[in-house]
């Protein structure tokens, strides 16, 4: 395998095409590997990983976790980090960084405010992979997105994608968004709510890029000419009355009636956890690949941990 | 070793007297090489192990744990389960389940509701076991209480045991009692105040098995006659009045004068934590095994996983 | 190495200059171990630690682990032990520690109250250290501390070392001033505000083994005369109105002008976390060695952790 360039993981914005297919590559070699020869079930044996959550996240704690085992390394583990900067003590950050360096040989972090991670990697000697931080980045989620359009597609060049729910504070769609002008002829379809529009930072990105996008606010309509649907909950707490919500959520839930209009091999995807927005009978179709989304975590943050540490 | 035939262990009600068997020389087989030669120090090496705990029963869980790392797997794990399908992300346990299918290879699963490991085994490809749900099953914990048993005597065939103090809403002595049906002439004697009695469907299913039991109020008067006394705590919040639970308690608890009508070759066995109801002073008679009892789960439990993880 | 004689680490009492030399002389050859040939790595293969925290505290909880997996073993952790012994069931800790005995190969034990440590040794069959047990001892910290003083001066004799801020209330260097006791000619300086003086028995005690020690009460009087300066935290709740604790806080802040102050190979250090009493400019002061104090947390409980577990 290439060398890795990057020292820590914060951002979607610090992969580019290439950088991105390093990544992809070596998660295909992984997973493929975890099945059958297992030749790196001890690549990592004898590195730390510090889980540090500032705030619970068992799915993407445990993802990160398996990774690490699953290559033959170790954890040391807590959701309760914020204890280590209680405000009885008023430890910095940076001191918490720098003690973990002594202790681990990468730290994965999840934090509630946006900025922590960066700030974290500027003083770590080891590498630091942001797992979510507050409203701002969550690099891995997008890159195993993208992972699951491209194990799906074999490429991302030319696909027609719609992007449905809320998209104003969905933080998944956002960096799926940015990451999907590294391709070309991509073009998106953001299906939401008026009150959840997708803001007009990414839009404008999106511009600048020459990717092409429009807006809808109907499912049904964009539903047979995609060649994905990326559905994301959408929360109760956004709409101004009961009304509006349930309004708004018949329009976005993604029934039977709707995957019947899809192509045949289009996919479906969603960040998880849904709520209501996928019934569970869509389960059992082919095109539902939400879970085999979550399993690519797996394989990414293996590919990520691997190419990390094995420099 | 023979083919084990479960693919989850989620209630006593899937072990015949031949599976009992399959676990029990199994827990001797795994119990004898930890402290020997260390074959299967490395037998589950590459299997990793999710504790779902929902709720916090470290005991339990810590018991499962060694198991596994005793085994040479490894470890992910949560106390805080209930997270994963928090109220305000609504993840229903089925989806839960699923997804830790792709990062896990067995699931140890602690609930707060009745028939929750049931509802994760129907849909999880990997084995789920439970580790106790609600005012439901403890599967693990009913096959530990018999293997002590059996470790004591060779066998269970025509013991006598009493069970004592509140059978009502004991889980263990429940689903020992069911146990016991697998065996030939064992008597059950129920020690416990009028208002802990064992309830009506075990009596009935031990008529229709044609074990043969009877109810006492006073321990004193059965000490002499059983093989083991199997004591449980009796909780205050149980109780009308304080007067009524202080003149149960007295009924109830082991005291030496009672051990010493105990049959020289008799045991004492009970799930713990214990509160009064066996004083201390009782740790070093050669007839409490109550702490082997505790250890058992680990060997029990090295075998269930063995079994399901080496097939 | 030659034998350890003890079987459990409870208090700083136990340690005098020669095992203190075995610790310190093992914390040495592993820590070079650790960056070279790894010959340790596998040390404590197939060896469980049980981290049972009565209290949270990462930061001890994760260098006790890290020591543990460096060495190969493997851990079993909770922050949460005080549910074992919660109201509602209410077992004793001599209870929940003759169960982690069955578990587990050593317990590092996190306590609120003194004497807890103490307490589960009395009945424990294997190792337990003392990671801290309320207002009681914290044995490790204690070695950590000396140890990065042998570090940086090769040895104790002829040291004059500052113990500044908060010196009633600090369990750090209550121990470490114990410890000093078995070196030659070591002097102390005790800087603090009136009212966090340190206490009389630890003045009689060093009355009594001949450690000259006198008492100042501003840090800048000091600083240019002593070999190592040890801060500890000012905490505001200690002071009867904020203007003190302003006034106090001035005069033990270890500011630019007066690290300047200081001679050019002493060295500076401090338990962590802190909060203002050192500002970050003097980090990379070549004196500052109080990351390397923490990292060298890692050593000592690898020592400690080999000493006891490979006998």
């Amino acid at each position: 395998m290439t060398a890795f360039p990057l020292s820590h993981v914060i951002e979607s914005q610090q992969f580019d095409r290439d950088l991105l297919e390093t990544v992809f590559r070596t998660a295909d070699q992984l997973k493929d590997d975890l099945y059958k020869e297992r030749r790196f079930a001890n690549a990592l044996q004898g590195k730390i990983m510090a889980s540090l959550f500032y705030e619970p996240s068992t799915r993407t704690r445990f993802s990160f976790e398996s990774a690490m085992l699953r290559l033959g390394g170790s954890v040391i583990t807590t959701e309760n980090a914020r204890e280590f900067s209680s405000a009885a003590k008023g430890e910095s950050l940076a001191d918490s960084t720098r003690i973990m360096n002594g202790y681990a040989d990468v730290i994965v972090m999840r934090h509630n405010e946006a900025g922590s991670a960066a700030r974290a990697a500027e003083i770590s000697d080891i590498p630091v992979i942001n797992a979510g931080d507050g409203a701002g980045q969550h690099p891995t989620q997008a890159l195993l997105d993208l992972y699951t359009i491209v194990d799906a597609f074999s490429g991302v060049d030319n696909l027609k994608i719609a992007m449905v729910g809320d998209l104003r504070y969905g933080r998944t769609v956002r960096s799926l968004s940015y990451l999907l002008t590294k391709y070309e002829n991509v073009e998106i379809v953001f299906v939401s709510p008026p009150v959840c529009k997708m803001e007009g930072d990414i839009k404008a990105y999106l511009d600048r890029n020459n990717l092409a996008w429009r807006e809808e606010t109907d499912l049904m309509t964009v539903a047979s000419e995609v060649d994905c649907i990326y559905m994301t909950r959408i929360q109760k707490e956004r709409f101004h009355s009961p009304d509006d919500y349930l309004e708004a959520a018949g329009k976005y839930i993604l029934t039977p009636e709707r995957v019947q209009a899809m192509k045949p091999n289009a996919i479906i995807m969603h960040p998880l956890p849904r709520v209501d927005e996928i019934p569970k009978e869509i389960d059992d179709d082919p095109r539902a690949r939400y879970f085999q989304q979550a399993q690519n975590g797996l394989y990414i943050r293996m590919a990520l941990l691997y190419l990390l540490l094995s420099k």
